[in-house]
């Protein structure tokens, strides 16, 4: 730290991003990205945008705006097109929360909504999970703060159900209620269809995992017109030029392409539901997660442990620190290929420890 | 605007890019992007790249970061990769100025510096180039706030010495002064090599212009190490994979062909003092400027005016409406047949007006 840096950001502790190592041969289920390449008219439209990079993208995004549209069955007003979902998200604590407007969030989620809110300065409360790693909707209802519910949660994989996210935001009228669904194509229930009636909900969701383009950066948000107003307004005070070109051509390629990315989710709800089946043979408990990544705790054997050998053994998982989930880890779900081999390191550990 | 966008917001105007039309056989000189394709070789890295867009960026940017030490001559943890320039700017004005610091830069000069001052809520000053439209030294030494100076200036492409730089930035010791080099390339004098001696300084570059990649957005800034490191606390507290895999890809292609970026320079600078000759064979006063654009006024006929009619001729350049400036247009230099292209539209509006 430099002896200019400014003294609000005395209390941030930035994000740390999962490992991106540059290991051979490594199964990386670390960070939940998808196992296949991204659609060959994505890598063919990026290939070609590559050749005009002299000339600035456009910054209103507008065919690819037009056509994301057209795929959430909403207008093109009602969409704004980010530098990942995590642009979107910053742009909505930006323009929905300050002194008088604090933000809630659950106690576990992504880790991210608490970098924000120190970020600028923006007061916070933390609202703990029940034991099992729930959300109880009543402690959001009426709540009179700024509203982030990630749905599915992370890194749990629980979701809520439509109409207890309905509840939420139709309790909370004079508040933005922000449902952040970057795990929504495996298995969840997506509330876009609730922000033709509800003009405090923002739903963000991104083109890193279902759409297997987490190298691209591409994200966005979805609400009134009004909201995708307000948050134009930071994109042209922040980074009018937010996309760029390759990646605004390969988002086009890849929804252009939605038969593929349906068909890549459903390998994965399927390698999802046959790694947990092995995991709880093998003594795990797991909950019961929409995502692509499986939240899973040995009945014995500590979280911390099992991370660390599996790294030793080639296998990538996410471990983290926090107390109440300390002897979990995450497991992206890949092909069944990885998954066999993961389920394979893990009954080796299982027998070495026995 | 909705109900629920933060007042805080309330004495914002966002910022406004040249415009991207989509006009056919269009002379484009109005955002100062490059007449020439990229290298070929950061165009074969980027489609490269596109085909691994399933697996996230290295958040570190370690071997474009490296790359870029070497061609700049800096250790690599004195450099920052960004998405753009803007966002390191963004990332210095987060960094270095709050209620405390001000931020203080020309009245005339690139229009951001004050969006993202009000974005910030930052106070700041704006100090009047001279009438001639150069920069005073003097009312930047111990100024006691920090600096914004592009170098040379925009949109009047004037520099300031090497010397001038050095003076400014070293009656300031408790201040950051930010020297933005984002048109460096084209006959300026870089003060990165006095970043070695200056714990204040940060330098800040791009690759849209003399790179041939506005299209791909990537900037960087160098500094000591010390304000490196508080600019990638901002960075892993805003969107840590701020780089996307094909841009980080394009940008090492670039750096690996310096040799194109230094001949394209070149060109530019031919083709800079020729049209410069010819506007002021045809009464134009020209500043003197030092990057890849013309700033003229006509000595009679209106700045709008000769936009307006340049505009319906398919010729594309910037009109800016403040007062100071209003009777000027900047031009960017393209390739020596668009410069021709200008040069007869605004004949023949010279024509039409006698």
């Amino acid at each position: 730290m430099s002896r200019f840096f400014s003294s609000k950001f005395d209390n941030l502790t930035p994000y740390t991003p999962g490992e991106q190592p540059k290991i051979k041969d490594l199964v990386k289920l670390n960070t939940n990205e998808s196992p296949f390449p991204p659609s060959k008219k994505a890598i063919r439209y990026a290939a070609e945008a590559a050749k005009e990079l002299q000339l600035y993208p456009d910054p209103t995004c507008q065919a690819l705006t037009q056509k994301a549209a057209e795929i959430w069955g909403v207008e093109a007003d009602e969409v704004l097109i980010t530098n990942g979902s995590d642009e979107i998200l910053n742009f909505a604590f930006m323009a929905y929360c300050d002194e008088k407007t604090p933000a809630v969030f659950p106690d576990i989620t992504y880790g991210f909504y608490k970098v924000f809110a120190q970020l600028l300065n923006v007061p916070y409360e933390e609202i703990p999970l029940r034991d099992d790693f729930t959300i109880d909707t009543q402690d959001y209802i009426n709540v009179g703060k700024t509203v982030f519910i990630a749905n599915p949660n992370a890194p749990t994989g629980i979701p809520l159900s439509l109409s207890e996210i309905e509840e939420i935001v139709k309790s909370n009228p004079n508040n933005v209620v922000v449902v952040d669904e970057a795990y929504i194509d495996f298995g969840g229930e997506s509330a876009v269809p609730l922000t033709k009636k509800y003009d405090n909900l923002l739903v963000t969701q991104t083109f890193s995992k279902s759409r297997s383009m987490a190298g691209a950066r591409l994200g966005l948000g979805i609400g009134s017109k009004a909201l995708i107003q307000d948050l134009n307004t930071i994109k042209y005070s922040t980074n009018p030029y937010n996309i760029n070109k390759m990646t605004m051509a390969a988002g086009l390629g890849a929804l252009e392409d939605e038969a593929y990315t349906k068909r890549n989710c459903k390998t994965i709800c399927k390698n999802r539901t046959y790694t947990k089946k092995m995991l709880r043979k093998m003594d795990f408990e797991t909950t019961d997660s929409t995502a692509n990544f499986i939240f899973a705790k040995h009945k014995v054997l500590s979280g911390g442990m099992i991370y660390a050998r599996l790294r030793e053994k080639g296998i990538l998982v996410r471990h983290f620190d926090g107390e109440r989930i300390k002897d979990y880890n995450r497991i992206t779900v890949g092909t069944k290929k990885e998954m066999q081999a993961f389920l394979r390191a893990v009954s080796e550990i299982l027998e070495e420890n026995k």
